[in-house]
């Protein structure tokens, strides 16, 4: 199942993509799509419905993220063996986590916003990992039990706030617009195996990020144990699990990084695609 | 004013402290203390409200964190000039910011429990500054304007997490109950000066931070205004404003930490007192 929110901008509606690729409209069966729905339960209620006899949505609506009210992003550092080869980076012991605000959401296809005086903003393709029952301290056996889907998500990061501004990434993750998510929440039953989705972002139509979570350091079951050992992940929690080689501070010879009018593409197989235009910064 | 929600976990309900120190109920008026109740418009209009003519509520229900939906905690790292005098460390050039999860919020006077396999929990009290209207790059001159009020925060932080377990200090600061706030919002109008507030906390009744908010490194006008270079705060959202010396990770002649079974009792002036009994993880 492919769900998704769409229209205006905080007046999000809920739908489900159908086999035929039409949006089909789910207002008048769940208020929104939250951590609240994404329990097994309700899921499993959803797949019930046939979609073909609900209300079809004009295609060139505007998507937003497919979860309302997302309490918390855990970001996953270097979690891709290619990448860190290619930085000469031996592999953490244990994952690096840290964390973007939930106000940083943005829809797929909304505008990035440069903040003032960046230079440094920069792109990362991720899969997100969607919570769907609270886990807390879980087995990495267990641990999908506890994932309700997934999705595409744009990690974009500002290097100067994030590297150069006195201590800790968060700084230059958490600015507004710098994590478009979605445009789908395809459901855990319908990916086959979510470490071997082939993953890419191009800039200005040049491909600079192509790779797979085949490439995962460390597995969605050992994120999600891993994480609850810290905190309880709650339902509509989102774990971003790192990017592969290819970010603006990667490139050879030289690191460059976004500018207002560039675009950004990216996807992920059977999740779905993204597309940002940047943006300057404006009072 | 002195706002605050009391009740059981989850059920908690609006009320203010009068000026004989009675709680009293304003759940008839307002359906929860959020970030919509702490715009100046509707702080203005509570303040006309005669409260010794709502209803008294019991002395000992229990005290919940005065804002419920909190959306985000940005927290400063080394902000007091006597904490890194005490450290040997040059003070950082700009504010060292880190997050902590919502999820992590517990009342003031709840169980701390110290998380599976923790070895190093530790404590720090410190202002909390609670925004009322959205603020995005806004000046110094002008940010106390986006200041709702104030509260106490015990940044409870789990050290081996933080600092010895690959990068990020996030790992050790979201731990479930990690972040008692309370007992009240103080409103900023009823705090004279926020830069001249005394801090202290005690553990097993020995007391091991006393300081005082005039030691801040940086001051709140610059610290709301940093942070919305970065990010839109919105109201409800808090920022910890760092701690003094005397954590437990600084102690002479060596650390120690904390262990079940014993209490924290921490204060800011004219803010209110917390006090935690620290609980073993169980499942």
């Amino acid at each position: 199942m492919k769900l998704l929110r769409y229209g205006p901008i905080g007046q999000e509606k809920p739908a489900a993509l159908d086999a035929d690729g039409q949006l089909r409209d789910l207002s008048m069966l769940l208020p929104d799509i939250t951590g609240k729905q994404l329990d097994p339960v309700t899921l499993n209620a959803l797949d019930a419905i046939d979609l073909s006899r609900l209300p079809a949505v004009d295609q060139n609506v505007r998507i937003g993220c497919p979860v309302a009210g997302v309490g918390k992003i855990i970001c996953v550092g270097l979690n891709y063996a290619d990448h860190a080869r290619e930085s000469g980076l031996e592999p953490p012991p244990e994952p690096v986590l840290f964390m973007k605000p939930a106000c940083s959401i943005v829809g797929p296809n909304d505008n990035v916003i440069i903040p003032r005086g960046s230079v440094k903003t920069d792109w990362e393709v991720e899969l997100g990992v969607v919570i769907g029952t609270a886990a807390s301290y879980v087995d990495e056996a267990d641990a999908l039990n506890y994932v309700a889907g997934y999705v595409v998500i744009n990690d974009v990061s500002e290097r100067e706030f994030q590297l150069e501004r006195a201590g800790q990434w968060d700084k230059g993750k958490g600015c507004d617009t710098f994590s478009p998510i979605g445009p789908w929440l395809v459901t855990r039953d319908a990916v086959a195996d979510p470490h071997q989705l082939n993953l890419w972002l191009e800039v200005n139509g040049r491909r600079v990020q192509d790779s797979s979570t085949a490439q995962f350091i460390f597995g969605i079951p050992k994120l999600v144990s891993y994480i609850s050992q810290f905190m309880t992940l709650y339902p509509g929690d989102i774990i971003s699990t790192g990017t592969p080689p290819g970010v603006g501070l990667g490139q050879k010879p030289a690191p460059w990084y976004l500018r207002p009018g560039d675009t950004m593409r990216l996807g992920i197989a059977g999740l779905g695609e993204q597309q940002q235009t940047l943006a300057a910064w404006t009072r």
